[in-house]
């Protein structure tokens, strides 16, 4: 019978399941750096998009760190969830209008914000069809608060908006908007047009990174050009917001450009590392995953953590077509430390069913330092994802202070 | 301008956000049909995994349609969850032993169900390694309850478990399992073997299927009579689960076998349906969801339903290797019903980001019928995923009931 083996119960000893840790000064070097970027473009507002996190707290180091009072969030639920919070009373929903969700817009416009005050708000919505537009003006009761209305426009992603050559589209949407709109609907207005440049995920260089970029700013000011020469006495504010180009653009970069709404950016993770908007030392949050089993035959060690704790994100290097990988492991700290350091070359998450992970050690590492019991840190291929579904649980962040996430 | 296109509002007005929906009829004529089989088999505990529902009242029908008493968890969270039922006082938790959630092993086992009787509770958990076993034996405090041990075996799946053919190393957690086990630590007892032929997955066809379930058996039927020759006097009961095999097996494949696992069938799945496990009318749950923007130079719609509502699993057909598929299409029925029809062949979810999904429109269906503010029903590609996502916000019965489901 082989002796038995020693636990590693004595380390971290507080993590029992699978927990997302947050490095906070990562956060928030992450946050000061974005801050400062569209402090020094002139005039551009930092609108960062809190889909990630979903947190209060963490939304709250935004405001602290980053001076930051509008937001942008992904569902009128979570746009619920910030508006109670007097800091946060401008809030974008960057998803096409719901209109199922009237009731849901209108009664978000009537919330006051949880210390008391009744501070309008300010809630912006995207449309990309003029029926949505003429819904909204039939549907919209508010009084007090305000609805900003963005046009959607698609700069090469594909997946929603006007194509940003279409004019002709564009400018059935602007009719709509535009012309019975400042008499008859005082509390809806006009802001300019809002994208998002998802096809910097396929980059896997920051020289392509600022190629997109580039593209898509140059279709948006074109654009613009195109409507104030029909609608001269229109502002059109143009917002721009993907934490991939955000992260490798350089202030001048922004010329032209009101608004930035990076998202991402505030934890990254490896799929940001890998196609090149930030460092693997710039991730800013990790799963603490304990040992359950160890197959030395296959060098592979279990964990309990499973696609309920990462999501089934993967990533695929390109030159490793056949490979996908769900985390990627990092160095632990000793002793009650909840920080991690670099990332262990060929040490990755090969496999998440639905509580298991199946992680490879490479031939350079001691297999036998992994202990049952043990915990292993795991950068999470994308953290929004994972983020989100850990939201039950919350977040820790590595000085052992709990955060909280909204619930969907 | 274009004129405006009427909405669709008016149709399964309830549904305002996505909605997992849950066909009762279907469920429960799975349920029998499992609940049947095992019956036919004589002397086969149904044992249902739960960790695809994870909802009390599902469980409730498994045990008011398939006399289920015993079931299966895939967490200790989740077997507290149902151990408050005093229906369900025999769970196993099919994942190894976490050694660090000791405090909730024994929390278990203390809770008295949740009508104030205090039956003992029946706990079997999974071990692959001796060190485990002897720290169950020093830390299991228990006076009341009992807890089971089954030795996980890997069939072929090479996810966890001891192979089935390493004698040698399953005798060394007998060893620390039987030997001192009965006089010292009556309320520990040996159960048997237990796997999971997860390897299922891979099949294309019923034959496939049948030929994993068949080599899985025998590979434990053969462990079993080697361990019986040196251990005589010791029950080595063998528990098999897993959907697709246990879907397409007769009754008579079952001899031998002392209990059959599984989950996903109260629901199935694109996925499910693809490998062979059931047919596309079997699938018991689809996620209703808002069509937001619309697309007629892609034929494509784009739903209020990504990630966070399917998850990021995907179905990728080995003969399309280039086009993952995160959901398909089901007709709709017209009016306030929350029921649904066939598969629409060719119209699929073909990308889900955190709160968008893009469905392709092929070119047999009518572009103009899908209305912004419509409905589309979606079936998710893995349900037991989906149902986790959408946790929070619980299940819909076509007959508009509610379900509550278990918070990770």
């Amino acid at each position: 019978m082989d002796s038995l083996h020693p636990f590693d119960l004595s380390t971290t000893s507080n993590i029992t399941t699978p927990t997302l840790l947050v490095d906070k000064e990562r956060c928030l070097r992450n946050i000061r750096k974005m801050a400062a970027k569209a402090k020094a473009a002139n005039n551009v507002t930092f609108r960062p998009h809190c889909k990630t996190h979903a947190s209060l707290e963490i939304a709250q180091w935004l405001h602290e760190e980053g001076q930051v009072h509008c937001i942008t969030v992904s569902s009128l639920t979570m746009a619920k969830y910030f508006a109670k919070s007097s800091t946060f009373r401008d809030i974008t929903v960057a998803f096409p209008v719901n209109i199922r969700e009237i009731h849901a817009i209108n009664e978000i416009l009537g919330m006051s914000s949880g210390d008391g005050d009744n501070d309008p708000l300010q809630l912006n919505l995207l449309v990309e069809s003029p029926d949505v537009v003429a819904f909204l003006k039939q549907n919209v009761t508010t009084t007090t608060s305000s609805v900003g209305i963005y046009i959607k426009i698609d700069v090469g992603y594909g997946r929603t908006g006007i194509p940003a050559r279409d004019f002709d589209r564009v400018d059935t949407v602007l009719q709509q908007l535009l012309l019975p709109l400042e008499a008859d609907y005082p509390k809806i207005h006009f802001k300019g047009f809002l994208s998002h440049a998802g096809h910097s995920y396929d980059c896997r260089s920051r020289e392509e990174l600022l190629q997109i970029h580039n593209s898509s700013k140059e279709l948006l000011l074109t654009l613009k050009e195109q409507c104030q020469q029909k609608y001269p006495d229109t502002q059109f504010d143009l917002s721009i917001g993907d934490t991939p180009t955000c992260s490798v653009i350089d202030p001048s970069d922004l010329e032209g450009i009101q608004e930035m709404r990076p998202g991402n950016f505030v934890f990254y993770d490896v799929e940001q590392a890998e196609i090149g908007s930030c460092t693997y030392d710039d991730i800013a949050v990790a799963v603490a995953c304990p040992i359950v089993a160890k197959h030395s035959d296959r060098r592979e060690i279990v964990l309990y953590g499973g696609g309920v704790h990462f999501s089934k994100d993967r990533w695929v290097d390109p030159d490793k077509p056949g490979r996908a990988v769900f985390g990627r492991v990092v160095q632990s700290v000793s002793g009650e430390s909840l920080h991690w350091g670099s990332v262990i070359e060929g040490m990755y998450l090969r496999s998440c069913s639905q509580e298991h992970g199946i992680v490879v050690v490479p031939p350079e590492e001691d297999f036998d330092s992994y202990l049952i019991g043990g915990i292993v840190k795991v950068l999470p291929v994308h953290s929004c994802m994972t983020a989100d579904v850990m939201s039950n649980k919350g977040f820790l962040t590595c000085d052992g202070e709990s955060l909280s996430r909204m619930k969907n």
